[in-house]
């Protein structure tokens, strides 16, 4: 893409911006609101166009993949794989190891506004399993809530207490069991653990199933985010 | 959730809507137009309601995961599936096989006003490999066109040809090609092809990066859709 071409893009938006507003506003050619969204459009864009106009290619982290909407899943981050995470917008990331975050990634944390939340989850092995179902259960509602959205859940390889995490959000989802047990199983392969589906099995979603943030991520076809509020 | 949660949940939305217009038009307090849009979330909140209060499990169709935002991916959905689908709220399917599309599967799209694109490439097995460029160029650019989203790709099972359509997008995104190619493995599993790969590999982007559409899918943190026009 050149940058001639760049800009045709920026013009379309705003134009389209334009026609956007129109559907709310009949009575005002361009509010001041609308200026600053335009900017932030623009903005945006100019971002979007630099990630994908450089010849460098992007590394997802490892075992990278879109979980729903504004929620993501990965094994440990890189320094090699910060380009690709930049181009998410993340607004939070949920760490599931009892390791001490490394300098690097702190500082991406800091430089890209991004908040951690550290669940410090043991990485057993079979057959001395315990997952602890509490910090799960905290962890599953800082997913559900919308506010740290985009939101990127990881261990170190994105299998087993990744795997865990998201086969609850799936229960929440009302997934068939085999469905869940599916999908941990296509990240976990040759290293899939049975007490990992057990867990997820057992793990009770009643107490949670009242909140309205189950519907968290539910959106509308049109784009439009239904941003519940986070029952504390 | 019971009913009377139910409906403080569209309450609460409604009253969000109202906040969100807000933003746009200090002049007026509700508009027939704003009306209208409060009355479509509070409908598509009944529909998600009804699906997640519902004691029945969903059963999401055979390697169904989703690919970006408005795109998912799967294997042949069968009617056990379309409860699962509606809560996609999918505006068009893309089908990569020949062979014609069942009478269920037409109904359930007809009964959702869900639009068909349906592109015959041949399940071809190594060494017999045919993959059509021409035809996975096509169905790229209607995964691209946010117009068509939320869509699901699905061929079979979800692996070789919907494999491909996937990677050729991932490469449109700079993937680097290692990470595409762990992405095709996770879900062809023992059933991974080199030539699929291969034709990933060797495929084309350069034709389709100067089309605005290659931003198509990139979305602000602010929720924001950047609806970019696709370019004939």
């Amino acid at each position: 893409m050149q940058v001639a071409e760049a800009q045709q893009v920026q013009l379309q938006n705003q134009k389209q911006q334009h026609q956007h507003h129109h559907h709310h506003h009949h009575t005002q050619e361009t509010t001041p609101m609308c200026k600053k969204k335009i900017q932030q459009v623009q903005d945006e864009n100019k971002v979007a166009v630099a990630a994908v106009e450089g010849e460098d290619l992007l590394i997802p982290p490892l075992n990278f993949a879109m979980v729903d909407n504004g929620i993501f899943r990965s094994g440990f981050p890189e320094p090699s794989n910060f380009s690709f995470l930049q181009t998410l917008r993340l607004r939070s990331i949920i760490y599931l190891c009892p390791e001490p975050y490394p300098e690097a990634n702190l500082e991406f944390l800091k430089s890209n506004g991004i908040k951690l939340y550290h669940f410090g989850i043991e990485g057993h092995k079979e057959p001395f399993v315990n997952i602890p179902e509490d910090t799960i259960r905290e962890a599953l509602k800082v997913v559900l809530d919308v506010r740290n959205h985009p939101v990127i859940i990881h261990c170190k390889r994105g299998k087993h207490r990744t795997g865990c995490l998201v086969g609850c959000y799936r229960k929440l989802q009302k997934w068939c069991l085999s469905s869940v047990f599916d999908e941990y199983q296509r990240f976990a392969a040759a290293k899939a653990r049975v007490s990992d589906q057990r867990f997820v099995e057992l793990f009770d979603i009643s107490s949670m199933k009242h909140l309205p943030i189950s519907f968290s991520c539910l959106k509308s076809s049109k784009g439009i985010i239904l941003l519940l509020p986070f029952l504390e």
